[in-house]
């Protein structure tokens, strides 16, 4: 069966702190009739902090796509094979061991992409299948481990190595001024992830079902515009009250597995913003500490689009995990609106981990 | 045992044939100091007619990557449909018997991606599974179909829908000026080609194997730089000559499936140019006959990306197919340089089809 192994993540050198956002805010955009609106709701999101690649004075600036396109190529070049060995030193395992690369960005684009020249460059077999998606947004952390986990159902000696690289700071456009845009600017950061779905053997979240959900009629709430200044994002303001959508559909997925969604043992969710997290608790019932991770990585990375779910589930790991066979949820959210699902149980090796002696079964998280 | 069904094509209306790229080719690049070697290498690739967009006029002009990634979403919205329908009347199936859409296409980019239009406009369940993939551009056939042979092979009673959608023409830059930019001006072609992959039951190709192959160190002989003018294509001279690596992957892989790659009953290859073609005659020892259906799409349509294979195979199908059991290949090639190949038996229903008569096995194919 497959098992989601420990995530290696990171982040760029460039920090934001929020008062910072804040101030930036208020000096370029001081004649905004929304100015108030925009500086409430990036206060609200509770972002501390951000990762970000290049100093606050060059991320402000737009060389324009050409310029961007190079630099988003350049450091992912640079910044994604030690991601990548140090998720397959958690695994176990050697490039020459993975069957399947997924590459997941919605923040620069590639052809060849990444895939064939990780293959290349890290020594990966030459018939390493390449899975390289561009379009899923903050939804394509979820579908990486689901796709992985297809992959290794198929073929059960496989294994998949899952790579999120996501510049959001890239796709800053100085021109867009709703107010959807300022917030955006002071929500999104920059990050890296790499994890790997061992087919067999392997500590992590053993893999057992999973599931995709498309909200009809929201293609409009999160978008791309495609111009000739790159990509230019779209957030509507409905976006923040989609879990009334979403909820049901995890508890509708989790159903046939005969799991109740709301008396699960861990759960990692995309961290889209602060209302996400808050509705989760409402419409699943749960306490705010059950998102404590995917909240940490609010907090101090902001939303960093596709590998929200690798950051908050390694923050798991770094808490000691929870008890052998306890049960979870993997979630990601983002554009359709769509929400990639999955259910697993976590698996330790015997002998490993702190909370070893720990009975099965849930447990009030400590509060963070 | 997944069978790949019968696909569906079409074709933009304006067509452009061999003579008129000459003509232009002579007329835009008059003082070209390597035009000979340009309407040779045209002229060489054999393409008689291509269709495309819009009437030549509009094509050659660039308006800018807004108002061309907007023609291409409104485009394939337009045309989408009619193909995805006649996909599922092959596969006798509807909408609602659909688990998962695979879009390829390496000639525009949405987000959210045209798999999620595609749910809320056909009545595709909401827990559809999206695979949109842009990034493996020609290869991106052969990796859709073998990505639906995984997905059938996790979950076998579950059904893909591949869709492929190319407006290379979109993609023509009128300041790229070297040989292989003349040259792919007179080569790529537009189409629309979708099928069905049935994890039980249909007629078509029974997908048994599957696999990919990169060829060390090519990333940059076929690629785009991503520039504020869109996606520009580059193409090496020394593609033409990539079957001499490739042909031995094919073989490889046919290999521990105890097939011969030399004595198939049918090859469906990806018609990048006539080399490729020829150099496959060469390398696996065949005459140019058993390339029939990949050289009338390059003749009649250019080369339409990750179109061809499809469009190549509804020719295969239109000739009346093969018998019951014949073995065959199904191979896309791309930027990696990348080869997606997949073996399979043609299946027919008791029944149907006007060879059911003919004995399985090999026999050589009348000349076209």
């Amino acid at each position: 069966m497959a098992t989601l192994c420990r995530p290696a993540i990171a982040v760029p050198e460039h920090v934001i702190t929020m008062e910072e956002t804040l101030q930036l805010a208020r000096t370029l955009h001081a004649d905004h009739p929304q100015l108030p609106l925009a500086l409430r709701l990036i206060g609200n999101t509770g972002v501390q902090t951000r990762h970000i690649l290049q100093p606050i004075e060059d991320t402000l600036k737009h060389p324009g796509l050409t310029w961007r396109n190079n630099l988003y190529e350049t450091e992912a070049k640079a910044r994604v094979p030690a991601v990548v060995r140090r998720a397959l030193e958690h695994a176990e395992l050697t490039p020459r061991d993975i069957d399947l690369i997924v590459y997941v960005s919605c923040t620069g684009f590639m052809m060849p992409s990444m895939t064939a020249w990780l293959i290349n460059t890290m020594d990966f077999p030459v018939t390493t299948r390449q899975l390289p998606i561009a379009q899923l947004g903050c939804a394509a952390g979820g579908a990486a481990i689901n796709r992985a986990h297809d992959f290794c159902t198929a073929y059960p000696g496989a294994n998949a190595l899952i790579v999120a690289c996501e510049f959001c700071s890239l796709l800053y456009q100085p021109t867009d001024l709703g107010v959807g845009n300022l917030l955006s600017n002071g929500l999104f950061g920059d990050a890296l992830a790499a994890a790997v779905v061992r087919g067999e053997g392997g500590e992590g979240v053993r893999l057992e079902r999973n599931g995709s959900h498309l909200v009809p009629d929201t293609e409009d709430w999160i978008s791309y515009a495609v111009r000739d200044t790159g990509f230019h994002f779209l957030l509507d303001k409905r976006v923040p009250g989609t879990m009334a959508m979403l909820a049901p559909a995890m508890r509708d997925m989790a159903e046939p597995h005969d799991w109740n969604v709301s008396e699960l043992d861990f759960y990692i969710v995309h961290a889209g913003g602060p209302r996400i997290l808050d509705d989760l608790c409402k419409y699943l019932d749960l306490a705010p500490e059950w998102f404590r991770y995917s909240r940490a990585t609010l907090t101090e990375r902001g939303n960093i689009a596709s590998a929200v779910i690798f950051d908050a589930l390694e923050r798991l790991w770094a808490d000691g995990g929870v008890a052998h066979d306890a049960r979870g949820v993997i979630a990601g959210f983002g554009p359709g609106i769509t929400a990639e699902i999955s259910l697993g149980t976590w698996s330790r090796a015997a002998g490993g981990g702190e909370r070893e002696g720990q009975a099965p079964g849930r447990s009030m998280p400590q509060p963070a």
